[in-house]
């Protein structure tokens, strides 16, 4: 059955679940024939758009961040809010899998009417995968979710991809062994405006107490975020519902704080300049690295440049101009 | 005069500090007409060059750059080692000054003949300042030069760009208030192979001891480096010349361990497969923003991209459609 734009619209805006579900799968399409409409399908909702806080969510495999969402987003919906679940999974670009094709991860969470869970797109690139949830972020605010929550795996550049489309950043950990800082990717905790530590239950209070003292005074050597908000550590237990209502109420001050000194909207205003740029910047290389002279080329300059024999800047300008005369 | 880039290079192998001097200006030079004959010299030079050890030294003002550079390189020219102090600074692009047009910073130094200092190259961006200070570094090795140190101001992006040109890292630190590790720029720290607390003298020898281990905890909340290289801290006293050979055995301790797990080579051959990469990328960026019709439409999208009716993909590829028909 083929639905018309118009009725795509009618149907998210009222939150027809159906309809958004397949309204992202056709912008996640690859088919160059569903580009057009998929392009006429976000113009048309992008009016609609932007009124949701977006918070990522972040956390190496073992920390319990589905059973944490399935917590986090309960606790959401009770409050009334709709709540929408994306995730970046550098995996599904490599293997087609998904950290959130299972949704049996979130039992309670996919049976609530007022959740949306969907599973990473697939694509080619990393980047690629980035913008087909940024994408959908927007449908999903067509459809009036309020809150939409960006999942990824925290091990290493899709991190940053979340962090250039959300509001608030959030690292999920666990205590571990006295030595829980160890293993953080470089520049994660920067970005950080939350640390919540996982499993704060039973024999792991203690440890969990321990690893919130580490983390602030980790958090002690950066300096204060652009926005004046002082990144904060919480424990919670995900399984227990300890904690959970805190984290949405630091999320909450956060927000009061950023929208106070409007630096809400500018954040936002900065990430959509950006994708356009950095949009620009991977269309001009994709073209560029696409031609083949310049493939062929490259090779060997790159040999020169390896065995000293060529300057780094000379064997670029040597490709440009191969580019400008054969492009 | 005009000099042969023979007569250059005959020169600068001697080591003869005046023509080496002059090919660096040569290099420097923003005329068209200097160009084909600084690309002639900078090939020439390129096979004797590479077997220097290449340190980058960044610091806050206050630091005491100058004074622990003016130590540390001569106790590297006491050892029968020479010496090239080069700069990047970042200011030196806006301005036009130099945080290393003062040679009197260094006294003794810039008196010893196994030491060459030479100021901050200037130029419209820090990207081509770097480049600038890149083509410096293979002049200096072809003059036999066996140490550059490559000193930079810590305020940002300049360390990333230095860091791309070193084998070793360091970050100089005073002690301070007892909350030492604030205001250390993001990402500063992480790249860092060493840390040395200056000025570990008279009533400062106490908090130095301090700060030394808030340092070394806070380094260990990193992962350990690529290279296996687990980053250290020491204490010195520029003034007193107390420290400062530590410092030494430290780089060689790293270099032992990264030429034997031959990290240093790979290091350096991605660093020049990285300008190469950066620097295609840069030009094309370049000419698509140069592009007249491409600025006047740019601004126009970026404000509809801010009001929501385009979203940031759709407008990129419509500047690029319209790059590809223009250019």
């Amino acid at each position: 059955m083929v639905i018309s734009t118009q009725n795509y619209i009618d149907q998210i805006v009222k939150g027809n679940i159906t309809y958004l579900s397949r309204a992202i799968t056709l912008i996640e399409s690859l088919k160059e024939s569903d580009k057009t409409k998929a392009v006429e399908l976000l113009n048309t909702c992008l009016p609609f758009s932007g009124k949701s806080i977006r918070i990522g969510i972040t956390g190496v495999p073992g920390v319990g961040k589905s059973t944490f969402i399935e917590a986090f987003g309960s606790h959401l919906t009770a409050l009334g809010k709709k709540v929408a679940v994306l995730a970046i999974d550098p995996s599904s670009t490599v293997n087609k899998g998904s950290i959130l094709g299972d949704k049996t991860r979130m039992e309670n969470l996919s049976k609530d009417t007022n959740a949306f869970i969907r599973p990473s797109p697939t694509g080619n690139s990393l980047g690629g995968v980035a913008k087909k949830t940024k994408e959908a972020i927007i449908l999903c605010e067509a459809a009036n979710f309020d809150i939409i929550l960006i999942e990824t795996v925290g091990v290493g550049q899709s991190e940053t991809l979340v962090n250039s489309m959300v509001d608030f950043f959030l690292l999920l950990k666990v205590s571990g062994t006295g030595d829980q800082l160890q293993g953080i990717k470089r520049g994660i905790m920067e970005m950080a405006d939350l640390i919540v530590i996982n499993k704060a239950d039973g024999d792991n209070i203690k440890k969990t107490e321990l690893a919130k003292k580490e983390f602030e005074s980790a958090l002690h050597l950066y300096p204060l975020k652009e926005n004046n908000w002082f990144p904060k550590v919480t424990t919670c237990s995900s399984l227990k519902n300890i904690g959970i209502k805190e984290v949405w109420n630091t999320i909450q001050e956060f927000l009061k704080l950023s929208k106070s000194n409007n630096w809400f909207q500018k954040n936002r205003n900065n990430q959509n300049t950006n994708w356009l740029l950095q949009s620009i910047n991977q269309q001009l290389q994709d073209d560029f690295y696409k031609n083949k002279s310049i493939v062929l080329e490259l090779d060997k300059l790159l040999i020169k440049v390896k065995n000293n024999s060529i300057t780094p800047f000379e064997a670029s300008e040597i490709l440009i101009d191969l580019y400008k005369n054969k492009s």
